[in-house]
């Protein structure tokens, strides 16, 4: 076959077009949802009983409704690995994660942009949360370089120098259009002095109102980012500095980072129920099912974690029995479905025995039904949590849960 | 969470159960349509004025009939790599093909006996071929000892020793439940002389009459295999050989083994319309698209290749306009399909600017979106030479073909 070229777009089949949306959040005089702050609406709250700060909202963004508490699917590089789009929606995927350092170093937001914004070049229509590149910056690229102004680092792909400020966060996370943005914070690294943590959160605040100066986009919400380590004094103290801004939401960063899991359980416990009640409240990297339970419970809305994919790449499948690793060697001539009680394509569709022959062999569609069963699970989790909550059972499904998987 | 592991099969979802599969070749005086040779209908025939001898028929197997020609997909080791077999009904897949040696060595035929069959074992209920197991024997194993008995080789898996003969082969692909299985035979590779491949064919004769008298699953079908190397006296000299014997299906084996791709295409033109004309011809391991198309006219009716899944991975897809290598730094903004005459999942809801960037980034839907275009495009070019030959317009096509591919 020649290696001719077609000329583009020589076909009258429609597009997908995202960018002629209109934001379902735009109001007749105007005005966004979260300008009004009515982008969040609660709907239930846990019983006094239950001992809870549980409770069950919806959240309006320019591409539509998101039901809380909710898991983002982490799609890295404008993907969620092994998966399709339409397998995540099949899944119950309500919301997407993108990482603002990877795609700035590739393919760069100036090339999404022109193909029309994340949402259209990766075909997702739905809504779409970018951190802020501070993470990845702090924990993945080399020679880094802080100043107040903010990082200089080398690519962790071929070593080439970048720099990210607040203000230039903001311009990627425009670029691609996303319809949550977070503020440019320091992740410091587990374990950190007193100091250190101090001084490391009053940047982040300086840096936060740098963000939200920067940031222009009118239907995009900017989010802060609570840091202040695993201290709790010093945690309230950035809590405080951080929520005193207006803001459409707040997040817990800098946990997840290689603390003692149960330390990170106790902190959100304590600390979670000071954020804005009338906002969302967003535990960044986080979690396992159970550390979901967890954070819930002490108040938290939203959720994002590679746990789900990673774990399935690895062979780790988490089930309403506990976790499954597929390649041991019981499984061989098992002709159950991985989870008899999950109703996902994978356990619909295929035998532990075959998922294990699949992963043993290294094949890539061990992958993608490992995948697809996580993500599943992790959103069946959550909308569980959402019916519990709303219906006035949440303390019997926390602990329901808790008895399974602790 | 726990390891604690649920008791298998607690769950009254229905299973599919492809062992309880009436086959449908099956005929009410309890014989089978290919006992009777009226398993094959020819439905039409290229026009004298094509000069050519193609033509188009329906196979009836025990899971189904296959209109041909047809492609048929691999699935090396019960999966076709990076798709699911929803993937594949969508693209159009009507069989299979499972490769007897690795499903040999992993996971063992006698697991996915247990399992079912291999039609259970990978939740495929349509129609599977088998290959004997000849070609992988003596293309990846170690240490081959070759005697008239059969093959000793060590697994190029973990060395370990193992032995195939006629009725071992047999043994596996009647425990592998195929509808259509090869005989075992001696795949030599290019180049070789004329005094060992006269022996070899005589070899893959005598191993002929073994595999078939060791073939006693009636519903499968035992399809003999020609060989006789490059030489066309030899060749014909081997399908006299081969087709003398009573068989509902022949195969050209030994071919796409290395030899220049012009003098396989010669050697098919010379030889395929002296298979028998009232059984299907299959010709093995073959093809690109082009090699396809010079096939058919030819008058070979199947087909199998790793080749579009392997250049999928690979990031080379095949068009209508030819062949695209998807990392070219032209298609970095380029927001046109792949190809804009396809209508592949791909095509309908990728740009090539997306495609480039997941291959660049060594993202695993790569893979997965490119192997479901490319086996879709094959298909669908065997899909319009079925509606070419049985409209009539069968050189119209053909040559529409090779002026945009050769």
């Amino acid at each position: 076959m020649s290696t001719k070229q077609n000329s583009a777009a020589q076909t009258d089949r429609p597009q997908v077009v995202v960018d002629d949306f209109v934001p379902l959040n735009k109001t007749e005089d105007g005005q966004y949802l979260h300008e009004k702050g009515q982008h969040f609406v609660i709907h239930a709250e846990a019983e006094a009983s239950d001992k809870s700060h549980a409770r069950s909202a919806t959240l309006h963004t320019a591409h539509g409704t998101i039901e809380t508490p909710v898991f983002m699917a982490v799609g890295t590089r404008a993907t969620v690995k092994a998966v399709t789009n339409e397998d995540l929606k099949e899944a119950g995927c309500q919301i997407l994660l993108g990482n603002t350092y990877h795609l700035h170093l590739r393919p760069g937001e100036k090339t999404i942009k022109a193909m029309g914004g994340l949402h259209k070049f990766m075909n997702w229509d739905k809504p779409i949360l970018t951190d802020s590149g501070g993470f990845q910056v702090f924990s993945l690229s080399a020679l880094r370089k802080l100043t107040e102004k903010g990082v200089e680092f080398r690519s962790h792909l071929d070593g080439s120098k970048y720099f990210i400020s607040p203000e230039k966060s903001m311009e990627i996370q425009m670029d691609l259009g996303s319809d949550i943005i977070m503020a440019f914070d320091e992740c410091l690294p587990y374990p950190a002095e007193r100091e250190p943590t101090i001084k490391s959160a009053d940047l982040t605040m300086r840096w936060l109102q740098r963000s939200k100066e920067a940031m222009t986009r009118r239907q995009s919400m900017l989010f802060g980012i609570v840091q202040g380590g695993l201290e709790k004094d010093l945690r309230l103290k950035s809590l405080e500095q951080i929520c005193s801004t207006d803001l459409p939401g707040f997040a817990l960063g800098g946990l997840s980072v290689g603390e003692p899991i149960e330390m990170m359980h106790a902190l959100v416990k304590e600390v979670a129920h000071e954020l804005p009640k009338n906002k969302p409240r967003y535990l960044m990297g986080v979690g396992t099912p159970l550390d979901l339970i967890l954070a819930v419970d002490a108040g938290i809305d939203m959720f994002d974690c590679v746990n789900p994919t990673r774990t399935a790449r690895n062979g780790t499948l988490f089930t309403w029995q506990g976790r499954v690793s597929i390649k041991r060697t019981e499984y061989r001539e098992d002709a159950s479905p991985l989870d008899p009680e999950c109703d996902c394509y994978t356990c619909r569709n295929y035998t532990k025995a075959y998922l294990r022959h699949l992963f043993t062999s290294g094949e890539m569609l061990s992958a993608h039904l490992n995948s697809i069963h996580n993500l599943h699970f992790h959103f069946k989790v959550m909308e569980r949590a959402r019916e519990a909550i709303r219906a006035g059972r949440w303390a019997e499904y926390r602990d329901f849960c808790l008895s399974r998987w602790r």
